[in-house]
């Protein structure tokens, strides 16, 4: 047996070697799965802050800011990682909706991701809408299948022929199932993380009633679920309404949305959509029931849908130069505790009070943590957790372990604050939601800043080159929309109705359509969208 | 405008004539839909009751029993649809786990469905396994994709090349992610609910630790909380063991599992795996990382994972000839109260007593739940909530109101025992335990009765055909395996081995393997196997 001396540095020397050889392999897999990513990883490793700024390419800025532990961006275009720094967000609004659609009794179930094609193509309004996004499976292992089978791009047609079966009677209505799931739309459009990705994860509800009234009811009590999340929790402003003909679900009786703005690129965003599919479906696919005359009748069914989206359009809205900006409610750590010690301060106490702090805010059920990792400076450390978007920083140096208390600094507005450490959970419960509220109304009067209110073609055209979210009065005709539509085609994309809004401003007798002329019947917003 | 009522008349006519023709659409829709299942729905509209025992016709009996409101067939071959009664038995299973893994620092992410063929194909011996099954998404709308894409039959290979681009120091170690998701694996063998399905739900946990040690203590905390869903959620015993070099993870480094086993069938299910994968991946992948000595070491990872698949191991082993019985502790509904009116009796009173029993119950924590079904009689709602499996029925006629009393009848044993209603929180707490308890207990003297030690090949095959869970001493040669795998093959599938308990019985000196002859090395359980 060699001296063990020797031998070890063999072995170091060899391992020395085998880094050299598997770093430059590394940096190929890294590169060839990232795609032209390497140049901004290095960034990442070596220094900190984005390479661009939110108003000069939010493009460049979004797509960077969502690779800060949000996303990491996969092999196969259109599709990305959701990696637990999104994920622990997806979860908490999935608790709180899940939990208010029990209360609404409804109930979870899993549908499969196939759909053979007869099935799918039975509604026609509706396969015309998705069919050209279908995926298709045609072979398992070396076999071709026998007949093609698509995967689900929402579930319709994959629930309905059981709706069929399971409805007989009045009291099997009202019927409402949920499910939490993925769906596939292979877009050629460009994808844009948790905005427009090939696959993505979403809750879709389905549900049928014996009356049109009860399905109606439901279509706004989901809706409100919806405003729900993205105000209270994402703290992004939205606005409630009905979407136009053109734009309605396809094959539905009609569509009711929230929908977002983005200032920074003067684009709407449909944050999410409570559908009344009418009595569409149920005679496609025969859901019919005996009432309790005796009588056959069809039901009246609802679909509704959020998805990962509502996670992009929050990074979208509160994101800023120095990274993202978490909402407290939906933020997996709201607040990190970073120990600031001086050479000859008493660093083991600096760490005990770090320790205890984040335990104390912890047992009071806040989602604090501690960062004692003793490879970072405290300003690396401040940096870091600013990126990420942490809500509340709290900072203990020596003079804050003298005094007592800590500091504690806000993502959203930087304010700084000493706050004496017996009252630390109120103090910071308190900022939290200050926090909260503060986010949302920022990000209210950023949009509402956008807002402008046109009557003429011209006054349109001149707002919408400004990015602004406009507001007109329109006739409510399909054609005109297709008219604004072709008249504003473009590189950035052409204008359409965003919602008309169920809480309508006044609107004058012999006010007339911007774009036709006609007398108008209702304001609508209108604008480019994601 | 014409006559109300001849008009009322005339819709009512129209209604009829539709009712007719739809009931013949409908049928056939059910017909083409359900794949010869007709016949025992119109049973289960008409009367009650199974039309197979478990002892008569296993295999009938279960699909039967699944179709208890856990499962609907679908249309295409090996996909079920799983509905609420099912699905809230997942959602339990999935609320104790995640908890637990959370505890354990690991965190959830969520990993695209798709697979690029050039990181599938990366490990050799684990596409080996996979291979065949694996389903290929080859077009999108009319256009032909440039290349193939895999959807995950599990998620090793998804992962892993990220794995190497997170992990950089030991500072990242350990990793810890887990995502719930569905897998695809279009297998040709008999599909059966649950049990072997193309499509399941699943979580996968996938983990990398700078030591093997690390990895396997891992290994076996993830498999103590496999047990307990088993023994302690789903109340099936089961036996904690490693698998053989031929049954262990296909590109992995040792596999442990959980085994449940079926007596009805004799045969041996895995009920959930949690495996060792040490360095092959980490090979394969380049999942390097930078020791403290700045040296490159290669991790140490884990897969680890249970399905769907609990829940048809918890039917197999708890239903009956009435129907399915649940476990309390998963069932969606533990108690129904269910009033029982006598013609002169005071049936408002009655109803009243059982709406204030189920609130009570509900109030205290209890999943209870009235029935107040006026078209049904008692005698019609006690079969369908047996057929159901809820674990605990109360009763409540006019004697009981006089006595201030609710009658309990047991599901597991069909006890029945008046109880007071002052005590009745107390009362049924302590039922559903018991009920629990002895469903384990129940099921594990059914299994401990199967099992049988052989030393013989001729033993060995007596055993076999008595449908025993045998336990011999083995040589655990690999060769040996495929002999008497291969001396085994017939229409009922090969003997395999299940694992090796590490609860391992003394193996005296000079024992021999039952089929080789050669010193046998450890005690493992062999049989047939789902």
């Amino acid at each position: 047996m060699a001296d063990p001396s020797e031998q070890k540095e063999k072995v170091v020397k060899e391992k020395k070697e085998k880094v050299k050889k598997e770093k430059v392999v590394k940096e190929k897999v890294a590169k060839a799965s990232s795609s032209g990513q390497k140049k901004k990883d290095v960034k990442k490793e070596t220094g900190l802050g984005l390479s661009v700024k939110k108003d000069e390419n939010f493009g460049e800025w979004y797509s960077e800011v969502c690779k800060q532990d949000m996303i990491e961006y996969y092999d196969i275009s259109g599709c990305y990682i959701l990696r637990p720094w999104s994920m622990a967000i997806w979860e908490i609004m999935q608790i709180f909706f899940d939990a208010e659609i029990k209360k609404m009794k409804v109930k979870n179930c899993y549908f499969p991701l196939f759909v053979s094609p007869g099935v799918l193509e039975k509604e026609k309004d509706h396969i015309e809408g998705f069919a050209p996004e279908v995926a298709w499976v045609t072979k398992s292992g070396k076999s071709d299948l026998e007949v093609p089978i698509a995967i689900r791009p929402t579930s319709e047609t994959v629930m309905y022929p059981y709706y069929s079966k399971w409805i007989r009677g009045h009291r099997d209505l009202p019927l409402k199932l949920n499910q939490w799931c993925n769906v596939v739309r292979w877009e050629f459009s460009n994808p844009t993380p948790f905005i427009r990705s090939r696959e993505f994860l979403w809750q879709e509800g389905h549900t049928a009633f014996a009356t049109k009234a009860e399905a109606d009811e439901e279509v706004l009590q989901i809706l409100e679920l919806y405003r729900r999340i993205y105000e209270e929790y994402l703290a992004v402003p939205v606005v409630k309404g009905m979407k136009s003909e053109n734009e309605k679900f396809a094959g539905g009786l009609y569509t009711t949305s929230v929908e977002a703005f983005i200032p920074n690129t003067g684009r709407g965003v449909q944050g999410a959509t409570s559908h009344c599919l009418g009595q569409n479906f149920a005679k496609m696919f025969e859901i019919n029931f005996e009432n309790e005359k005796a009588e056959t009748e069809m039901v009246w069914q609802n679909s509704w849908a959020y998805s990962t989206r509502t996670i992009g359009v929050m990074i979208m809205t509160h994101g800023d130069d120095k990274g993202l900006v978490l909402p407290p409610k939906v933020a997996s750590v709201q607040v990190v505790v970073i120990p600031v010690p001086y050479k000859d301060a008493n660093t083991q106490g600096i760490y005990d009070a770090c320790t205890a702090t984040a335990s104390a805010l912890c047992e009071a059920g806040i989602r604090a943590e501690e960062d004692l990792r003793d490879n970072y400076s405290p300003g690396w450390k401040y940096s870091d957790w600013e990126m990420k978007g942490v809500p509340l920083r709290i900072e203990i140096g020596p003079r804050d372990l003298e005094n007592d208390q800590v500091r504690t600094v806000r993502r959203d507005n930087g304010v700084k604050e000493d706050i004496p450490r017996g009252s630390l959970v109120e103090h910071v419960k308190e900022l939290l939601e200050k926090i909260q509220q503060n986010m949302y109304e920022v990000a209210k009067q950023k949009r509402e800043a956008c807002v402008q209110e046109v009557k003429t073609w011209d006054e349109f055209i001149k707002a919408l080159n400004e990015k602004k979210l406009i507001l007109a009065p329109w006739c409510d005709e399909e054609e005109v929309e297709r008219d604004v539509k072709a008249r504003t085609k473009g590189e950035t994309g052409a204008a359409k109705t965003l919602c008309s809004p169920f809480d309508q401003p006044e609107l004058p007798e012999g006010t007339l359509c911007f774009a036709s002329g006609k007398p108008a019947k209702k304001w609508t917003y209108w604008g480019r969208s994601y």
